[in-house]
């Protein structure tokens, strides 16, 4: 996504809206936005059953998705690979052996986040990116300009993919039976795998990567191999499900896991204002995925810097180790503890809820509606939570109905105050005046919902999971 | 769809199958399933905006529908095209004159209904057949086996069309302000056009076969013209309804239209059972659309024929005329007067509609989801309707919601006596026994939903439409 020489730049776009959250709120549609089904449903099905029976299948049996086509890619060679990955990643790399992956996270100078994705290390000089545009590009503009000795390969989602295909498939296999699909369906048995580690194994007569992952709170797994074995390995896995209850899951499915796992992805990257961040917006085009932001729901602001979020907020207090030098680095060692907010679960209140479902009947005023499973309409999504005194306590994301848990869940980032489970908030659903201009946003009331604060990752066996594997 | 030279039939399938019910209710998945948006969503975005406020134009201003890739077509000439359409249609065919197109019905020699299409007569001895693939199938046998000296074209929808691309693109122009679109899009300014007569315009600078429509009960048109000309006359029709706050409608709202203006698209066709079709069925494939009917919902009978219905039971008394000899014009004649039920809409009850909402919430029971706005999920849908004495007095078929109406509605067939409006009725939703396995349907609990009996189009206007223009 990144400009064709002379083009417009996300600069030129910075400075020639005035408001650049107005322009964001109302007039972009994300490359990634859940609607755009035309972009996806060619490849992914929206749903190979339906997805409340994938959602049961994910935390009862078994779930296969496919990662295939979503997410770019960008492959890092030479010898300052590592140190360029030190530089801008706000993780230890350590222990970063070439057996592993890593979450890989990165931010501004002033320390908010750009992106994340997740880092393979495929040799001693390579390592795989994979999803995050605005980080990849990050990485990116970063190997080109900053006399770093390597060199860049890119690979992006299939419907805008110039060759038509991708470099790897990409599939997921997660749920309480995964593990034993997994050794059924490795040839001459699996092996051991740690969490986050890696292996070559054979499945369908094809040299697979897996990497030992486990978002469901179960042994998962991750495998990818080249583009032209996907079937071959897709068809020996849907064979080794077929006696544990394994179902495909589709792109409903996949995108409502993040409600019970807890995973906050693509926030809006920190680079639209500060002086220091001019040569990246000057190098970004003018209409890639960070112009095309698509802020949604209650809270609106006219400071683009209100929707910055600290590694902090997004939960990732855990991978962030001051043992190294990263940019960002002095931004967020100087971050008073107060202002570093906490990722919990909203589970909203269940009359409240009900009541905005019933809104669409007769003919009182009709709430914003509440897609299922996923119900987020914003790219990324903020809504206002408030305390029992009427004051912001901090803002609601990504939002969505788990059939699992027979609720509506958000995922929030609060005043740490206001964090401790049990907290009873209040969320305002909708936007105000009747709703932005974003043309998937129907005309609508806002309606305020009593939501209770919950841990994150909400669903008990994910939480049990985490707990145990990550140190 | 019709079977190769020595494949499999429809008669194959029918004497393997002990319970034909049992197979279509549990293991098929309809060539036009609305799920599976792999077919159309590459081609028709299920939205262009949001379907909510595409109905709402449907109703309030104008909406643009693309119906160039889902329709099967069906060219037939020769000097006996007429002779043909007279033997096979329940309509006169008195008044068809070239400037004309009727919606053709056509039935068993018991009288029983096999689907309806849009014929175009576009010249003495050339006739276009629109959508109905059973109805086209059955033209097409009767052309090859009945002596006629006719001959046959076929052009199938989109996604398995052979040659990649349709003969024709076609668009349906809806809504109040579409006469003022219509007007400012056709250049030269447009002729006056009756109800379902057809004019040759010019728009975009290409030549449009435009038949006067009018589904939204207002003043509406169906535009075709060569495939390779789409785009220029959907970017004119665009223009022209820019300040007539025209909407492009997806296929969420396409397919929810019906509920308001109450077509019943696509019965289950009567052609199973009798050894007077045993040479259609023999003809027919055994893998296709016939073949792939999806029964669903919570009537369930082990006898096919109960599914079947005849013309009055879809509202088309009126067009059925025994002017002329015809297949099935004995039967239907002799059809006792208390056997032909008749088409109404059922609104539901909007407390039992929110509790089936709310039922997705906590760990109670689930009832049948209602998927926004297209509810029905059997193809055909033959949901049981209950009087007040228990006693089953009819089938509510297809349902769905009404941004428009704030309603659920349904199109169901009753019993004359059950048929006046404000009749009460229950209406059983959710199929027995946890569910079938059609793996659409989700594990699943029934609810009785109370309902209420009215005319059928539901919508006010589009009642309106219909007195004054159909005789």
């Amino acid at each position: 996504m990144v400009k064709a020489n002379g083009a417009r730049s996300l600069q030129d776009l910075v400075d020639e809206k005035a408001n650049l959250v107005e322009y964001f709120y109302n007039d972009t549609l994300a490359p990634h936005y859940r609607a755009r089904t035309g972009l996806t449903a060619a490849f992914i099905p929206p749903e190979f059953t339906n997805w409340r029976d994938e959602q049961r299948a994910w935390r009862e049996t078994a779930i296969l998705f496919d990662q295939s086509h979503h997410m770019p890619e960008l492959m890092l060679k030479g010898p300052d690979a590592f140190r360029l990955l030190e530089k801008l990643g706000i993780n230890s790399l350590a222990n970063f052996t070439i057996d592993r992956a890593k979450q890989f996270v990165a931010c501004t100078p002033r320390g908010h986040v750009i992106g994340d994705c997740v880092v393979y290390r495929l040799a001693e000089e390579k390592f795989e990116l994979i999803s995050g545009m605005p980080v990849l590009n990050w990485v990116q503009f970063n190997a080109e300009q900053g006399g770093y000795d390597v060199t860049i390969e890119r690979d992006d989602p299939t419907p805008y993919n110039p060759t038509g295909r991708r470099w790897f498939y990409r599939f997921q296999l997660e749920g309480p039976n995964a593990g034993l699909i997994f050794n059924a369906a490795v040839e001459g048995g699996a092996p051991e795998i740690a969490f986050f580690r890696t292996a070559k194994v054979k499945i369908g007569g094809c040299e697979v990567l897996v990497l030992r992952h486990g978002m469901a709170g179960h042994l998962g797994a991750e495998l990818s191999g080249p583009y032209e074995d996907m079937e071959k390995v897709r068809a020996a896995l849907l064979r080794a499900g077929e006696a544990h209850g394994l179902k495909q899951g589709g792109t409903k499915t996949y995108f409502s896991t993040i409600f019970e796992f807890g995973w906050m992805p693509y926030p809006l990257p920190g680079i639209y204002t500060g002086e220091e961040l001019r040569d990246f917006r000057q190098w970004l085009s003018g209409n890639g995925w960070e112009a095309n932001a698509q802020l949604g729901g209650s809270f609106v602001s006219d400071n683009i810097e209100d929707y910055y979020v600290t590694p902090w907020d997004l939960g990732y207090g855990h991978i962030l180790k001051f043992d190294h030098d990263f940019i960002g680095r002095e931004a967020l060692e100087a971050l008073p503890v107060e202002k570093r907010r906490q990722k919990v679960t909203l589970v909203w209140n269940r009359d409240d809820v009900a009541a905005i479902f019933a809104s669409c009947l007769g003919d009182g005023p009709r709430y914003k509606a509440i897609d299922l499973p996923v119900a987020y309409y914003g790219w990324p999504q903020f809504d206002e939570v408030r305390g029992r005194d009427g004051m912001l306590v901090g803002h609601s994301c990504h939002c969505g109905y788990s059939n699992n848990e027979g609720e509506m869940l958000s995922l929030a980032m609060l005043d740490v105050q206001n964090a401790t489970p049990g907290t009873e908030v209040t969320l305002t659903w909708g936007e105000p005046r009747g709703g932005s201009r974003k043309p998937h946003v129907e005309r609508h009331e806002q309606f305020k919902v009593r939501a209770v604060v919950a841990p994150v990752p909400y669903a008990s066996s994910v939480q049990k999971m985490k707990r145990a594997a990550i140190s």
